[in-house]
C-alpha cells in the first residue's frame, strides 16, 4: 500500500465531518522577517512594536494574512489535494491576533455537498478555524472548492449547500482587545486619509507594480507548508510555468494597497473573494481597491471600511472588472471583498 | 602577499592535524523561518513548540540539516576551496539538539590521507565536530574529499585509509535526553505510519517534485555561511550555469520524504553518502526511499529506522539507482544512507 | 483627489525643512536570517553572540548596513520617489549598534537646494537621521539626489550648498560602548591580518564574484521597505528589467570584501559614495578595496581603517576605476569611502 498521502476525493467527505489538520505551526519573529522580504508590507501596526503600544496592543501582531495563509496551508492536504479549483470564500472572520511564538492549527467542518452534473466531481463547502495554542480561534472562514471524484461510480451525496451570508454584517466583526485609535498619528503611518476621507464607490488605483518571479512566490508558498505540487513542480505544464498559489496575489494586492489605503491597518473581516485567472512568473501584478462600504465599532477611534482589493496584470482602467457578460477581464487575477479598521 | 584566503591545498595537510574552523554562528527563529521557505519541512517536531513538548522536549529544537549546513559550511574554507569532489560521508551522529539562540562552531581533524596516483590531487579524510557554545558536541561525521595539489613536486604523504564504519549501529545512535513517543499522536503528524508498518526492503516514492531557481539555492548555501565560489558565480561555467551545493539536495529530499515518512522526525546518523550527479537550476527534484533496517533504542515509544534517500531529476522509476556496471543513473542526483527516529 | 503618495518634487523643499519619514520598523533575529541568505554576510561579529561578547558587547548587534537601509528605505517615499538620480552620501556615522527588538524610524533636514540650470530639476541635500525607540541617535549621514520638478514654472529657490566634508575626521568617528578588541582572537574570524598588516594604497582583490538574480535584489529592497517602482516592476524599461536598488551593490560588495577584510570588523563612517553604474540581474559582482587611511582610536586594541570599496561587473583589474577623463568605466558599479574598526 501506498505510504503517500493520497488526498480527500469527493465522495470522501461526508456532510458534518470535521477534519483535523495536522502540522501545528509555531510562528516567530522569523516568519515576519520573510513576509517583509516577499512582500511590499508597510502598515505601521504590523512593522512597528511601538506604533503597535501606541494602539493600545502588547506589542505588533504578526500580519492577519501571515496567520490566513498559515491556517490555510495546514488544510491543503485535507482539502485541496484533489480539488480543480478553488471557488470562493464566505464569513471570514478575524478573533484574535497571532502574535510571534504563537502556536496555530486548522480544523475543518463539511458543511455543505453538491455532486457535479457530469459525475466526476462535486462542490466541497468547509468552515475552517484556526486555533491558537490555548484553544481559542483566532479566525475563522468558509472555502469552497470542486474536487474530483476517485471513483466515479461513487454515489451522489445529498445536495446541502450551505446558506452563507453576502458579507459579514460590521457589527459582526470582532476588534482586538485593547484596540484604541484614539491617539493614532497619521505622521507615522504614511498617509493622511482616514475613514471620513473615503467614500462609497471610491476607486483607488494603487499604482505600483511588482512582476513576479518564481523563487518568491515559491518561497511564500512554501512558508505557509502549503504544498500543492502545482506551484513547485515545472513539470505539470507544458509552458514549463508553476501556477502561482492564489494566496500569493492576495497578499501582493493587500501590501501594494498600502499606496492609497495605509491606515486600513488590520484585516477584521473576508466576505468573498474569487481568483479570477491564474498567474505566472513574469507577470507584473497591480492593484485597485474599491470602497464598498463603511461602518462603525465600538473601539474607541476605529472605524470599519469594507473594500474589494482586485489585483491585476496587464494594467487595465483601475475599476475595470467584467465584460458586458459578466465574466471577469482576464486581466483579473483577484477580486477580494473584505473588511479592515481604519481611524475614524 | 594576497590577503585573501588561498585555502588549504593537498600538501597543506598532515594526519592528526587539528583545523578550527572560523566564524561562530548563532542560529535563531530566523534560520527556521528561511528554512521553512527554502524546503517543504513540514515534520511536525521541527514546526511545532507544543508537539515537541508533548515529545518530552521543552521547545522545537532546529531542524537537524540546519545543524548539519551550519557545521559544514564552516569547513569550507579550510577543506573544500581547494576541492575537486566531495567523496563521500560516514559515521555521522547526532548527539544534541540546536536551540534557537545557541551559537555553532566547527573543528576538524585529519584521519587519512591518500596522493592520487597520477600526482596532482589527493584525497583527505577528515572528522568534523560541531560545537556549541558549552563546548558540548553536537553532531560529529566523517567526510572525505578530492583535493588539488599547489605543487605537482611536493612529495605524498603516507597512505593512510582510515577504518570507518559501514554503518552506524543503531545501539550506538544518541537519543536526545527527554524524548518520549509514548503519546504520539499521529492525527497531528499528517501520516499514520509508525515503525511496524514499514518493512525492510520497501520502497517508497515521495511523489512531489520541486524545480530548483537559482535564487533560492543560492539562498539556502548563502544562509550557513557556505560561499563557494561554484553555487555564486555564474561566469565559472560554459553554460553560465550554477553548480548547486550538494547539502541544498540533501534538505530538499529530506523533506520532499515527508510525503510517506512524515513520522520519520529526527535524523540520528548519517551512514554514508554520495553525491552521484550535479544539479542545476531548472531540474525538477524528486525523492524515493528504501527502508534498509530497524532497530529499537532506549527512549520511551522511540524507534529507529535506517533509510536510503534517493533524490533525482527526470524522474527515473523509484528503486532505480545504478546501471548494470554498479555506475548511478544520471538522473540519480544524491544517494543518502541515514537513521532517522520514529515512534512505534 | 488620488489618495496615493505622490512624493516632493524639487519645489516642495525648502531649506531647514524637516521631513518625518513615517513607518517605524521593529528588527528581530529574522531580519539578521535574511541578511545572512542575501548577502555572503561572514564577519564574526555580527554572526555570533559569543564572540561579540568577547569583544565586550552584550550580544551580536545587527549589521551596520541593516540599521542603515532600514534607515534609507524610510526616506524613500518622500526624497527619491521623484529622483532621478542619488548622487552622494558624506558624513555618514554609526552612533549606536541595533539590536533585535529596536524600532528604528527616520528624519531628515534639508540642508542645500540646488536648481539645475535646464529649469526642470534640482538638487536636494538631506541630512537624514536615524533613530531608536528611546530617541537616541543610531546613524546619520548626508544624501544629495536631483528631483524632478512638478510644474516647470515653480520659482528656483536660492542656491544654498552644504559645506561638506571631503571624510569623517578618524577622532570623529563613534565606538560603541564597552567595545574592546583586546583579546581578539583571529583564529575565529577567518584572517590574521589586522589593522598594521595593512598599507596605505594597497589594492586588495576579493576575488569572489556572485551573479545577480531579480529574486534576490527584490526580496533584499523590499526587506528595508524601500519601495521605489523601479526596482520592482519590469514594465518601465524596454528590455524588462528591474534597476537594481544601489544599496544591494552596497553590501554585496561589504560581505564580498570579506575575503581579504574578514577583520575589518564594524562600519563606522561613511565618508562619500557614488553609485557609478547600474547593475542588473545576470551581471556578476565582484570587489576590490584600497586602503586610504590609517588612524587610531580610543578604545582599547581598536583601529580604524579608511576603505575605498569598488564593485564591479565584467571583472576588470582590481585597481580599474575611471578613464582618463576621470570618468567611472562603465564596469565599476559603485566606489565607496568608508570608515571601519578593526583590531591593531
Amino acid at each position: 500500500m501506498s505510504k503517500t498521502n493520497p488526498g480527500f476525493f469527493f465522495e470522501d467527505y461526508t456532510l458534518g465531518q470535521v477534519i483535523d489538520h495536522a502540522i501545528p505551526r509555531t510562528l516567530s519573529g522569523g516568519e515576519r522577517a520573510m513576509y517583509h522580504a516577499l512582500y511590499p508590507s508597510r502598515h505601521a501596526l504590523y512593522s512597528s512594536d511601538e506604533f503597535a503600544r501606541a494602539c493600545g496592543l502588547h506589542a505588533s501582531p504578526l500580519d492577519d494574512l501571515i496567520a490566513f495563509h498559515t491556517v490555510f496551508g495546514k488544510t491543503v492536504p485535507d482539502i485541496s489535494l484533489n480539488a480543480i479549483a478553488n471557488l470562493g470564500y464566505a464569513e471570514g472572520r478575524f478573533h484574535l491576533p497571532v502574535w510571534p511564538g504563537d502556536t496555530l492549527h486548522a480544523r475543518s467542518k463539511v458543511i455543505g455537498l453538491k455532486q457535479n452534473s457530469n459525475g466526476k466531481s462535486g462542490v466541497v463547502y468547509v468552515r475552517t478555524e484556526g486555533l491558537n495554542q490555548h484553544g481559542s480561534l483566532v479566525l475563522d472562514y468558509v472555502r469552497w472548492v470542486m474536487v474530483r471524484k476517485r471513483d466515479m461510480e461513487a454515489p451522489a451525496p445529498d445536495t446541502v449547500i450551505p446558506d452563507l451570508a453576502t458579507h459579514v454584517a460590521p457589527e459582526a466583526l470582532l476588534i482586538p482587545e485593547g484596540l484604541d485609535f484614539s491617539h493614532y498619528d497619521t505622521a507615522l503611518t504614511g498617509e493622511p486619509h482616514r475613514c471620513p476621507a473615503y467614500q462609497i464607490g471610491e476607486i483607488i488605483d494603487h499604482i505600483d507594480g511588482v512582476t513576479l518571479s518564481e523563487a518568491e512566490h515559491m518561497m511564500a508558498t512554501r512558508l505557509w507548508q502549503n504544498t500543492a505540487k502545482v506551484h513547485f513542480d515545472a513539470t505539470f505544464r507544458d509552458d514549463g510555468q508553476r501556477l502561482i498559489y492564489g494566496g500569493h496575489i492576495i497578499s501582493l494586492a493587500r501590501t501594494l494597497s498600502f499606496n492609497g489605503l495605509a491606515n486600513a491597518q488590520m484585516i477584521a473581516g473576508i466576505n468573498g473573494g474569487a481568483h479570477a485567472n491564474p498567474a505566472f512568473a513574469g507577470d507584473t501584478v497591480k492593484a485597485w481597491s474599491e470602497v464598498l462600504d463603511k461602518a462603525d465599532t465600538s473601539a474607541p477611534g476605529v472605524g470599519a471600511l469594507r473594500l474589494r482589493l482586485v489585483a491585476t496584470k496587464g494594467s487595465p482602467a483601475a475599476g475595470a472588472l467584467k465584460d458586458a457578460d459578466g465574466r471577469y477581464l482576464p486581466e483579473v487575477l483577484l477580486d477580494l471583498d473584505y473588511w479592515v479598521l481604519m481611524p475614524v
